[in-house]
């Protein structure tokens, strides 16, 4: 990562005018010390005592975030006000979480009479789809957080810009949610440049959606936990499969294209795995110590073995295969099937009988509703999404780092992708609970 | 199916001890009739009205099962006794549960000293495996049913009878519980009649197994209610992608290889299937009726479709495949995948957009822990046979035939199998819940 | 119970009229045979062969149901037809699975444009309340049976049957489904009657509802399984509680106001419980073989215990209690209370260490979404519901009897009340899963 | 609280011996920055920029937590070493998954042979009970994640330090892990001075428990996500009962004596909370507006309401109770059942109908098994626990802070406790949630 300025972490703002927050008066009567939602309240970027130290002694500033929360004056006329959201890419934990948390506060706290919701991702936005638009009324997404998927529908890839700002002003919105992973982000970005192209007051505001946890400057992405619950599942019942049959192998893939988080996670709470592969952490298949006869030895000296392999694992393994799928994305070789099809073939060559399960849980793991921490998460995001918009930031996103809720410069999520640290404490833990050798190599 | 007589209901006995049974003093204070458990009980085996006249004008009697129960003289001194389960074929919900009833009702109420666990199915009675015999006691199972899979393990296919009854004899063992599908029972009988050639006076009781649901002459199979709930979450699933995405199509293929049984239950019960597609309903791919068209048109007129198919439906639609599993099973081609690729070509040289997510929860379905009613149900089905083989019957299994339990021979249960009836009310029930045609032709 | 005669079991129809039901194609491509589902089909009410016998010998001939299902000629003509639905008494689970059943069913088989949501009971006929009907759509009940409750609402007690014929009349309302209890269905029928007296045609069906299972001639009652899952929980938690401290007892109040179904199944299902109370077994507190000497025993002996109580068990051994609640129902003394009470004065006397935890999860077991199981009975007898209504069946409630869907006149569901059979196998099982004595005497 | 020094949060070593980590290898083959678990290693208190500016202008040194983690060298050699585990106080979700952790991390992790459970508490230590100590091998801890509460037991109150510390030497033991609330934490702290004062060298690792979330200088306490997951559960069932009755109130009770934080986080997931009552934030309950005429207004307008309260709310309104439980806490009124009746008595005196509905669920929260988020959290406290230990500290407990794991001072977490604050972000998104007025006065 190249090294932040305190310019990279500027929030774009609209400008200022002098509207009365409709929610002034909660904050008279509750007390809240109104500095702390200034847009000078500040969160800081990295909390490593000796980096602080060095940039003081330097004579510089520490870098922060710009805290979220309501402003005392805010940008736009809640009455006049005209909010869409639109969801795009794969499903994921939450996302009719994050659109109900932005209807209901945008209705309710503010008073914003509309909030249209934009059919089937970007392509609402582009007529020729000919894709009706929704009327988000409190009623319409009043249950919808109990069901997984996304109630306005999603699509992958990128649409033209022009005609998305084109139709956004006949619509007359002034504000657009933008739910989605890095592409779609980029996606807000460029209408957001489009309409200040133009002059257009609009204000672009998005929630990061990752359900791998692999965006940085966030403490996690909302669906993570939902998905991590779900994966243990698939794991308890690979577990299941294993241990009920002589010399059984359960073995799960679980997302993770260029994170291991969940397959990390999801093996921790399981407790029941013995080997966790995950995209960060390269191994060897053959030789004493890789990874086939490890797992033979482990089926031979206790009877079973559960094995865990992040989507993006062992890539360099096989064939390099070609394509991008509609969002981008390499197509990534299937290391479950690849890896299903060794340890048959090593266990038959060494003679070791081999009951191998191999469960691939993806869609039952993703569109299943949030969880209680995430319906929370989900519900602060799209509260803090909104205030950020009546506050006229744009070009933003909300997340939480260190526990408080921030504006990041959408800039700033796209740039780079967080990982597993294999020399850090994640890691650790799980080589830990499952046992497995720190390398096969 | 054959017409049935008496002689094929009849139950062997090992014969008449004058044993009192230890659970004598419970029907005397609680009052039970004695005669509601003599072996002359009988339930009813077609509750017709018309066939039970037309038997009487013919001067004939309708044929019954005999009553399940605690007898009040029973055959094997319970001090004397030893018992041993063994559990054969793929995971089913509820194998735990049985094992856990066994155990807890031969030595809590019968005060059996001793039950053996045969591990890894009739393999653990063949020495060579080498596998450690489970010593079953309260404390081993007290928290099996909470678990999935079977705790004393399991293996597939058939094994040497003389063998099997060698080592039974060698354990000492009086009472063998047999948890299996119909090749299971088939081992089991075979192992009656190798002990009875001997000699030897071995109770041999089955508890059939199968969550296709699909053996006669019983209410249920232990397992298929769980089964069917964990079939509606992956449903859910496969209804949340859909409906998600624009033209989405879901698509479940669920366990049935014969018997579409779950396919029809899960459809209803999740009340989000558009159609189900069973082995007993064959159906045409192509024209105007056929199923591609069908679901086109469904999939442009609502933007959505689920649809459910049984692992053993269209076999005729693909090219033959060879083989079979190491239980005898022929090897079915997997419809799921083949009605995937012909759903896309068809798609796309409609020029219909599609986006098609296809689950195969098979191992999820299989491996989870029995529902409420499911624990209930193998509950009574392990009291029963504890009861029967207490008494001396053997060439038995154990089932619930309208509401009440009995004793079926085993060569009823393996004689031919259950189906969906297409002319009968669960059809309709599929029919009318999900609007399908009647047939696709 | 009364002797039944064949009069009690005649349906009474509205009258014949030709017109060809829409599922007639159905009919004929799945090639049901009609004569299934012809007013002659028939359900034997009695399938014990004795008394099947007898009745033969006597020339006499066996009683009978008359089967539900759907009939090639029908009553109303859809189009023109306006149904309604009203749900009444506590919650259970199920009440949206009927409501969305029969919604469905009317609207897209057999193609009836309106059905009328009875807001809160009966009272939402009656004018005075003022509240407003719901318009019962397919969008509005899309969902509605992945959630608890009832989306109408409900009420407890009898309204006047004039007033509420007037206002079915003034709406035109054709067809009211009933959905409740014994004393709901009473006043269905008194509706039903008062429609007859005016000569007002109008199709009253009724879908028994109680959570309790204790209505008569029906297999269960939707929700009770449900419940029963629900309840396990409860008993789970007892159960936690009990062992992880020192003599510890959890106790659990189940619902069972004079039948002891929930707290037998709930019990058996946990294979937690060490003894289960229930109204039909009366029981001593006092004395050597008295309950409260029995629970200390066991506490000493083994640590912990769980105790289930159904909620009308006991009652002779409290003060009465005074009263009855909206429903004319005789309102209960607090067994659990009562026992805890002198649980704990009993164990200090007799110098005994107790923690004793007392859960009673009333709201938490009714209020639950339908189980899988519940959602496929609900949808069939919803179904069943719609096909009688439009065959002009009236003063009926549809039921599953041996495994076969009937029409019941509705007198016969509320003539007495079913409950546990002290000299049965339920109760039998249950002494054999708790190892409690037969007796505390 | 009074201003925190460096010593205060200085860790207490038994001293250094130069044995080598087992874990050596881990952390050679795997990369890791020893220095990262050094000693040296620091975990900032206070982030606050402006705090750390200031305390860097006036010459200072910001105080930091020594980080957790393995340490290279340690002070028991494992073979040696005698580690046991003990749980006191009330249940919390996640229990058994810390007394696993630390018996896997122990055993095969470090090697240590034995690790005793100490049945029931504090009393276990006292022999005068005649508990047995419970041996917790892997084979024993294998699968008790899967069930809540405590397999070791627990109970409440202090015992004797001199008598624990004698029993302690008796059994050789070397490490002893606390796990409980901050009484408990108190007694292992005296058990540590009375170790200390003897000379026997002995480690006490504490791992806070509360259900309740209000220790400090903890990211979250575990068990703590687990209760909220358990808390929406009984709230829907609350918004079931309030919305399916004319003039419905659900009022649910959860857990939270000084601390509202699970009343709080549980409104916000649950989406359906129209009100919460919470220790921290003081309310009327007469006047215009005051609570009761505010629920008043709400069932009127919308027809039903869902009200949270904790239990320590409102406690200045009800008459003083007395007395305190085994722990030493103050008895709390009921806050539920005395809302329950001053809303009757309101709505009765103003003449509005009323159904309420009131569910208190606590042992139904506290005795589930932990969630997927929990299970990780208690594995990695578990696992620092483990590290810790064995590496000589003492006084010590294990937590989370800012996503770090640390050692912290066992007088710290039970210095004073953590509350809602009503003028922070997490108040304010409950009032946003809920809509409720900022005070009822």
């Amino acid at each position: 990562m190249k090294q932040l300025t305190a310019e990279d972490l500027a929030i774009r703002s609209l400008g200022e005018r002098n509207i009365d927050s409709p929610l002034d008066p909660y904050f008279k009567e509750c007390g809240y010390v109104h500095d702390f939602y200034s847009d000078d309240a500040r969160v800081l970027v990295d909390h490593n005592l000796e980096s602080i130290r060095t940039t003081f002694q330097n004579g510089g500033e520490p870098l922060c975030f710009e805290a979220s929360g309501p402003r005392r004056k805010i940008f736009f006329d809640p009455a006049e006000t005209i909010c869409a959201v639109v969801t795009c890419g794969g499903l994921c934990p939450g996302l009719n979480d994050v659109i109900r948390a932005i209807v209901m506060q945008a209705y309710h706290r503010y008073g914003v009479p509309r909030t249209l919701g934009i059919p089937y991702g970007f392509e609402g936005l582009i007529p020729e789809y000919g894709h009706k638009l929704i009327n988000l009324t409190p009623r319409f997404v009043s249950n919808i957080h109990q069901f997984g998927g996304t109630d306005i529908g999603t699509s992958r890839g990128p649409q033209d810009p022009v005609q998305m700002v084109d139709r956004l002003i006949e619509l007359k919105v002034n504000v657009l949610f933008v739910i989605g992973g890095d592409g779609t982000q980029r996606g807000g970005h460029a209408i957001d440049e489009e309409a200040r192209r133009r002059g257009y007051q609009l204000a672009v505001v998005g929630v990061p959606k990752t359900i791998d946890n692999d965006m940085i400057y966030m403490d996690k992405s909302f669906g993570y936990d939902t998905a991590c619950a779900a994966a243990v599942e698939a794991i308890t019942a690979a577990h299941t499969e294993a241990r009920s049959a002589r010399n059984g192998i359960g073995m799960v893939k679980l997302m993770g294209r260029h994170s291991g988080f969940i397959a990390c996670s999801a093996a921790i709470a399981s407790g029941e795995a013995n080997c966790v592969l995950i995209p960060e952490v390269p191994f060897v298949l053959e030789g004493d110590n890789g990874f086939l006869e490890a797992m033979r030895q482990r089926v031979v000296r206790r009877g079973h073995a559960v094995i865990i392999v992040a989507e993006g694992a062992g890539q360099d393994l096989m064939a390099s295969s070609a394509g991008e799928d509609a969002s981008g994305n390499k197509k990534l070789g299937d290391i479950g099937v690849f890896l299903k099809g060794r340890l048959e073939a090593y266990f038959r060559q060494r003679k070791t009988e081999l009951a191998l399960k191999y469960i691939d849980p993806s869609y039952l793991i993703r569109s299943v509703p949030a969880s209680t921490q995430d319906r929370i998460y989900c519900m602060r995001l799209g509260q803090a999404a909104v205030h950020a918009a009546m506050a006229g930031k744009t070009g933003v996103v909300v997340a939480r780092w260190h526990s408080s809720y921030v504006h990041l410069p959408v800039g700033m999520v796209t740039s780079s992708r967080r990982t597993v640290d294999s020399g850090g404490d994640l890691w650790l833990s799980v080589l830990e609970t499952t046992g497995q050798p720190p390398r096969f190599r």
